[in-house]
């Protein structure tokens, strides 16, 4: 056998190793939140973008969800604003709100754009569409940071509707009050929304860190796979802080809510994702609810 | 009966005169081209979207493509940029591509936002969502304009799957070419080319002007049915000319490509879709393939 | 603008406001019992099946329910009978019975008749069709009363079905006992306890008086809104006498089975029916659960 | 084995014969013109319905199209009026109208009635129901014999749509012209028109005489299978005449519009659709388009 | 009325009689086990045959589990083994349990045969189809057997997709454990978890027996209906032996696991499913849960 | 990086690659014929099985159809039969015929064994079932050869159901004649006449030969595409004999009745078709129309 043809089998054999993969999220509905370095990076873009192709023609039914940060302050610039930050959010004032909408709708479309190049039907929408995301102001700490809103109600049949009709659903993170005004949602919680309004098989947060640290500071402190029972202790005990520690909450949140599994991935890593799915390669950390529930083995 | 139950009484004599109406256009598709003064004025701009609101819920299948002219040149104006135009052509280079898709992004999601307000649930997407428009390079007299391009395939089946989930489609007018780069195109070629491929019952242009007319500097020549044979002698006979040119060469390739009717309506006239649809005042003109097929006598 | 558009524009204004209350109905099932002057006049005949038209082709789905008292009593003395009744119930033998399903047959038909020349599809059906209201014998007073039967059980499948074909059915008050022999019911109880088991949006009775009255002599006393326990007081306490009693217990039991809200309609005014659903002018009598749940303000 | 057990073994031997005629029809429409001594002998009438209700818990799709005719002449009796024939053809003012369709109305619930009592989904309806038989006046040599109607299109729709439901309608002849007039029809050309619009497997009339004979006068030319072919030329001939006249035409005229095969039945004989579905028993005349066509012999 | 004329009358009776029970059954699923002589008597194997097949034709839902045990050791003998038995089971050695596979799949096949060759649409499957049977391993008395399996689940989600579609199941007993390794099971077994599984209205084991005796040595002792509390007893009064006390013990199981009734047919009578099912001739013993139920009397 | 890492990018990059190729048959029927050394071989078997239930997770619709020669000359030698050929056909007496079905059957099952191990719906049928192959004798030369059949008809509507209810289909190439007797179908026969009757996408014969040569002694001739045109040419002029002969001509004849692209892979190469239809390694010969049509540059 020449070396080309084994080359040629190798490639078979990764393929076929993909089957039990497949196999077990087949039809299931995996909530992506895509953010941090691998929306910036060309190349990392591609590669989730990729990933979640793969996944959806492969049987799952990803929904993405992204935000865009970086891109709003670039705008907020251009126009001449300053931008505010109030404990880490950015206060919005109705001329903020009205950028940052206009740039997550063309950072949505830039991704539907991606997703429908590889051959996938991609449809962009918004909290606003079919009232999908219903928010409340959020105060942060009593004080109003304008139009910042907090999920208080998900419509998840839009969602239902749309993978129904076989889309993959990309959604930014902007919603409606009760009475219809605009306001920006913090893309982690929208995800954690929808994630847990859907009690989704997996939610898979894309971030700038290799996963959560028993000691930030030493990088052999790395948990790969975290009970919610030890993750509350975690926090309690402090060791979880920073940006980490909402995203965390999160987690919990959604895996008392039925998610079956949460993962905080390292977005750096080319195709982390499909990684995670498709090989027993563990990337960052998996919060679950027990670690018996694990479904690596023998399960259903 | 006192003056206030005949106040009523006159109400309820409205609603059954809609009947007939109601029941011509049962689940009949009509395309609103959505612009002009309708869309800046707040007032105007909430009458058509109850307008179409109302037609939904009275069981037509409303889809309203839009445009964002003046409010994209605030934009480009707002980032310093000049806005250049070749031929009433807006010249589109990358950065001006870039805001152009935000602009329409945003206004998109506020017609939404609108709609939903109405109690209806809306999905606001562009030509880029499941590849609806695909399109090519539009050269104007031969010259590059940058990234304008011209409708040359609608995938009318995304929007069939959402008609079919029972949203209002609310298009924005912008596309991807065969290499996936994004193109503004002109609102009035989306509509018609979407009424065409779908072959609609009813097209209808939202414009600034009260018709078409024989002679455009004698308001008492407006012509309120107009047969494409007639259309067309128009054009040829040089009584045609500046923006109603294009618009009157749309109408006439969508009554010949399928759709039954085509309406340049006074957009400036609050309801004035709804007038032209359930009562017997006729607003602006109408064109058709043959007076004989009027249906407001006697159809079906 | 001219006072001939002026009055376009109201009359788009009407429609405008009939959107609230187009979506709080939008697809719920309202059975409307037909009876007494609607039913005799034939241009207050032609208003009601135009509002129910209407309210079909808006959306809903109403369901009429109609007698046929005196048409019948006119057939009886054609053939030369005589007309008896006891405590107000006519004594039906096998004759009457036979002579009252001919003239209830007929003026079903008739109604289909009228629905059909709207452009809706009627289908008029009995109790008999798919067996939908199974009887047993009505003793008055522990009196034999001939074939008068009480509703035993409803076979809403049928009805179901109808509505899912879209067709809007009619239905007069005969029905079969196990034995399969022919009754007659009161409309009005047939119509209660179809509204029963189908558990109903809205039951709306048309009468012949304006509502339920505290002091029937004095029509000041016009009762606009009855919760269930104020009405099971009013008739504890003797204030409700006559035909309006057994109405009003069907409006209770009509409630206590989940019918969200009942109206006693006065079915003299012209389009009673529309200006209830459609307006804020409260006509007639509305018995509901409790005050609190009313719908005209501002929920879901 | 006992005889008794023998006994057993017939009727087991019997049902089993059944097994290629239940498979040949097995969901093929069937029409049955039910009519003459059938309808008025108590005893014929039970065996008829018992004979459509195991055809349709067979999988067979049938239909009833019944006439009611001297039942009409008793209740015009009634009320004093003379029933009144052109050319055989009862003239039908308005109140003949009337009581006519009130009659065939109740005939048409005592069928549903019987259909019921046998376990089976009966739906009765007649020609308004859905405006299912659309109607021009019928002249009877030039004179206007009153609300007398020709079948000018079957709304066939609304069968599929009752079929589909898993109902047996029973239809009676009753249709309206443009203006939504009441009209009577012959029953044998409703049934006939139905067959044709539907395109029916086979159309059956259940008739007073044993079928149609080579000479009237000799029992012994009694043709059991005719070829549209001889029976254009037996009319041609002059050897048709009476009321077998237009029967027959209506069977040429259902065979050339696409009815796989006519019979004209003897419905004196008890069972007689039974045995002539299920056995190899000929009952009556055949009416077929060409003798090779004969599906009784091991065709697909 | 000739002989001739009487016989087809009295053939008719017969169907008509079939009216009551047809209906009762209509669209219920009935499981039949089939073995024993039926099964080798090629006379009596066409009548079991024409039997599911006309349940099939009138609206039952039949499935058939068989065995194959005669056949079985004809062709282990073929190829020079000899069968040995342990406590009445085979013992199935890898090479038996090869020959065993193939005798029943043939076996299979040949029933598909039969009842294609009566027009119906058969197919014919095992346990490992859609993994529709997974068993483990059985015990005799601690004795390790061989390849016997126990049924320890059912996919019965197999069986209703393939009655969704028409087909009339024919199942032979071979299952695989979690290993995916083939077992044989005994079809008294199988049949009874299918039945037990699917809920069925009716499960019926064609047998060699006249039914369950009070004192199977006395023929006069045939018990014609049982309760399960009155078969327990039999049981643990110790009247039940030999091949019989596992197949009461699977009716048992079946009864209280919801089937709602179960039969001991005697599959030496001809047709005696047809007569069981058809009419009021009893025919064996039937195991249900309390006498009461009898739905043989005028219930639902 | 760690090479541990770079080795699972490598991974995720030849999963990557696959994106095109699952996007191009997406929803496609795949027909593979299964036979030769792939189907001996063990290991070779679960590598074909491997790719097979890959292509259905990534939504693909693959159709197995096997042979099982070897197996069957084995089984008749165990009954002390001896095998006899006429023109490479097996002469197949009633009893061979019985050995043959038995042994395919089991066969047939091993394979569902096989794919359900790996997660996958499968059922296994012959053409009995369903009546799917029905076949007339087939002559060798003039010479009656025994059960040996030709397909005459496919009844595709089972293969329609099945993939409907997502089974993946595995089919013995044995069916019945009109008078329901059975018989052996050739594998690559029945494989082509699926192909043909479903105008699949691909049919796939796996062989024991490379593919097609222009001169078969010289490896060095190869063909790797050949239009049906020059297929012709080879056949006329003689190139083609043996085996390949009328594989060839079964190619030529799917090709002609809609088949896209046949494919003679040689089996014996582990995958081979995975690496045909994932990779852009050509394997074997492909059999097209025209080589213009070639879908792997730029298709849709």
């Amino acid at each position: 056998m020449t070396s080309n043809m084994q080359k040629y089998l190798d490639k078979a054999q990764v393929l076929i190793e993909a089957l039990p993969y497949i196999q077990r999220f087949n039809r299931k509905i995996i909530v992506v939140k895509y953010g941090g370095s691998a929306m910036v990076d060309e190349s990392l873009k591609r590669r989730v973008i990729e990933d979640v192709t793969l996944l959806k023609l492969c049987g799952f039914k990803p929904i993405i969800v992204h935000g865009g940060g970086k891109e709003i302050s670039k705008w907020v610039g251009k126009v001449g604003k300053e931008a505010e930050f109030i404990n880490g959010l950015r206060v919005t004032d109705a001329e903020t709100m009205e950028i940052a909408e206009m740039v997550l709708g063309r950072v949505n479309k830039s991704l539907v754009q991606l997703v429908e190049s590889l051959g996938v039907r991609a449809i962009g929408i918004s909290g606003k569409d079919g009232n999908l995301l219903q928010v409340e102001k959020k105060l942060s700490d009593g004080q109003d940071i304008g139009f910042v809103g907090d999920v208080k109600k998900v419509n998840a049949e839009i969602l239902y509707d749309l993978l129904e009709k076989d889309f993959l659903p990309i959604i930014c993170p902007v919603g409606m009050d009760e009475e219809y005004n605009t306001y920006n949602i913090n893309a982690d919680d929208a995800a954690c929304a929808i994630a847990r309004a859907m009690k989704v098989e997996k939610l898979a947060f894309l971030t700038d860190i290799e996963g959560v640290y028993k000691d930030p500071k030493d990088p052999s402190t790395l948990i790969s796979e975290l009970e919610i029972k030890e993750a509350k202790e975690l926090i309690t005990d402090g060791y979880i802080g920073g940006g980490m520690l909402p995203k965390l909450q999160n987690c919990i949140d959604a895996i008392e809510s039925g998610v079956s599994r949460v993962h905080i991935l390292d977005g750096r890593i080319p195709h982390c994702l499909l990684l995670e799915i498709f090989t027993n390669k563990g990337i960052g950390t998996a919060i679950l609810n027990q670690k018996e529930s694990r479904y690596y083995d023998g399960e259903q």
